[in-house]
Formats: structure tokens, sequence, C-alpha cells
């Protein structure tokens, strides 16, 4: 057993480590060496957990959309309306690309050309937001005449591009700039308090996942 | 001359052909013999004009940067208030990521981890967002309680969004979803009809440069 936890941590030390060297330097451009000595183990203990850059590449990807839906699922079970959880959501991701290595490597990933379908994050992100529109489309909290799929591209294409300016400003990246964004979007989105309350930007504190 | 015009010709296949890689392999992935067999050039030729792909990658992304430049200046001559102006030139830029390999490469190295400092292109869009962004807040075209740079953050990261959702699904950029994007962002951002006539989306033809 021991040895087993220690086979996870393992694992851990070298998804995480992996995370940090492709978000700061790309896939191509991340090495095997480098990341397994930033994990603290051998280069024999990389290719006993992965058979290679790609399988590693993978699970940083797959780690990354499992604890974005983590993220989303806390959200969700404490916001009101679905608006309110689809912003409280996408504010909560963008403060986890400043926090969390493994988020941050599945945006840079998603956009990096070098690394080919390395997109699962953002289609996770993009299946999740449509989703959710759509949900708030029948439960009358969206504007009539906004079709689901333009706000979906919309508040993707959005959340999106602050990750590729926090990359270069990480500025960007506060609760304040990000809930502002929102200011843009919610009046056109929100259907008028009529027909359901409109939400509010995120209350402090605004969820920011560990790892 | 025709030695000269023979060089410029190279320099320029060049540069077209080392944008389409970048784009596609990103920084770390592109090779300068794939480059200069694309251009149609030997790798001595290359050498003579880039002293490295460093060297190349700048080239490309100042290119970008003059052409967007261009294409904003066109799309000024063309409209009526400086919110139109704004409008069409982020949606030429969006359209020309489709048809111009050298806008694409822009941003696509702005967005690149492998390539340090490569956001050319990206910084140039959002000095120009925001000059234009005060000035229309001087002429009153501007919602009183936008503050220029919380409008700058938004439209930047919308459009570099768009980019990026665009290299993983093209359908993205195209004129009726970038137009779309208009309808969100517009109604914030304008003054009421009562101060300045407030712009519409991009009439056809939107600007597309060639090459």
């Amino acid at each position: 057993m021991a040895k087993q936890a220690r086979a996870v941590r393992t694992r851990q030390a070298l998804v995480r480590a992996a995370a940090e060297v492709f978000a700061a330097e790309g896939y191509a451009g991340a090495s095997l060496p480098v990341i397994s000595e930033r994990a603290g183990v051998s280069n024999g203990a990389l290719h006993f957990h992965f058979a290679s850059k790609h399988d590693l590449a993978a699970e940083v990807e797959r780690t990354a959309a499992d604890r974005a839906q983590r993220l989303a699922e806390r959200c969700r079970g404490r916001s009101d309306t679905l608006l309110q959880s689809l912003v409280h959501t996408a504010c909560g991701l963008l403060l986890a690309v400043v926090a969390d290595p493994v988020i941050r490597a599945g945006f840079r990933l998603s956009g990096d050309p070098s690394r080919k379908d390395g997109t699962r994050l953002l289609r996770w992100w993009q299946a999740w937001v449509h989703e959710l529109v759509v949900q708030a489309q029948r439960e009358g909290e969206l504007a009539r005449d906004v079709p689901a799929d333009v706000a979906t591209t919309v508040i993707v294409a959005a959340t999106a591009g602050f990750e590729v300016m926090g990359a270069a400003d990480r500025d960007v990246l506060s609760v304040e700039r990000v809930t502002q964004l929102w200011t843009f979007v919610l009046p056109r989105l929100a259907a008028p308090p009529d027909h359901a309350s409109t939400p509010q930007g995120p209350r402090a504190p605004v969820e920011q996942p560990g790892d």
C-alpha cells in the first residue's frame, strides 16, 4: 500500500511538473529530462508512468478538464441562478489559471500550435457553457433574442482571450478585471428582471481551486 | 535593380513561408529547412536574409503589426464614427486571420509559450484599441460609465479569444459570428443615441487584406 501511495504521489508530481513546463515553454519546447528533474524523480520513473511526451500532455489536459469540471460543480452548488453559476465558474476558472499550473497548462496547450489536438480543456469549457446557456434559456433566464450558440461563442472567446492576455500580463487575471468582463456580457445575456432575477457579479470570495 | 527586386521577392517568400509554418507548428516546432523549402529557396538564401529563427519570427511579427496598422487606417478612412471604425477593424482583423498567414502567425506567436516576447501584434492591437477608445470617450461616443481600460481589455480579450477558437474551429471566423460578438459589446460600450449615433455592425464587404 505504501508503494502504491508513493506511485500515486510520483504521478501527481510528474503531472504538476509537466504542467509547469508545458505552460512556460510550450509543448514542442518542453523537455522530459527537465520535467522529471522538476518533479524530483528519475527519467526511468517518468517513463514508467508515461510512455511519451504525448501521453504526459494528454494526462495534464485530462486533469485540467477534471478540475475545471469539479470547480464548475462547486460553483453550481452555491449559485441561485444558472447565469450566476456561469459567472462564478468563468471567474473561478480564470483565477485558477494563475493559481493552478494544471489549469494554466490546459489553456496554454489549447492554443499551442505544436500540440495537435490539445484542445480538451477548451472543448470541455465550450460544451459546459453551451449546456448551461441552453438550460438558462429553458428556465427563462436568458434574453429571448440571444441564440445559445452565439452566447456560447462570445463567452468562451472572452475567457480564452483573457487567458491569452493574462499570459502576457498577469495583472489582467485579477478578480476586478475578470468581473468587469461580465458587466459587458451580462446586460445582453440576461432576461429583463421581469422574467428572472438578474445575476450579479461574483461575491467574494471567488472560487479558487487548489491542487 | 533586377537583383534587388529578386532579393525583395525572396525575402517576402521567406516571411510568408515562415508565417505558414509558425502558425501551423508553433515557434519551437518550426524548422528552418522546412521554411526555406516551402519558400522555394535554398537554406543559404534563408541565412543570407535572416541570421536565426528568432530574427525570422521577429520579421513575421513586425510585418503582421504593419499590415494590421494599414488595415486599421483603411477602416478608419471609411467609417463615420470612431466606434464604427473599431468594429470594422476588429472584424477585418479576425477575417484576416483566415485570409493572411502573416496575420495568423502574428496572433499564434502572441499566444505561443515557446516564443518569448512574441506578443508584438497583441501589444499593437491593445495600444490601438486603447487609443481609439480614449478618443471615442473624448468625442462623447462612449457610454459615460465605461472606463477606457476596461473597454480595451474586454475588446482585446474577445478578439484574441476568437482567434484561439478559430484555430480549433475555422467556422468561428466568419463574418456572421464575428459580427455577433459586437451585438454583445456595443450596447454597453456606446453612448445612448442622444449623445452620438450608435454604430452598426460592419457593412459588407468587410475589409479583408491581401498580402
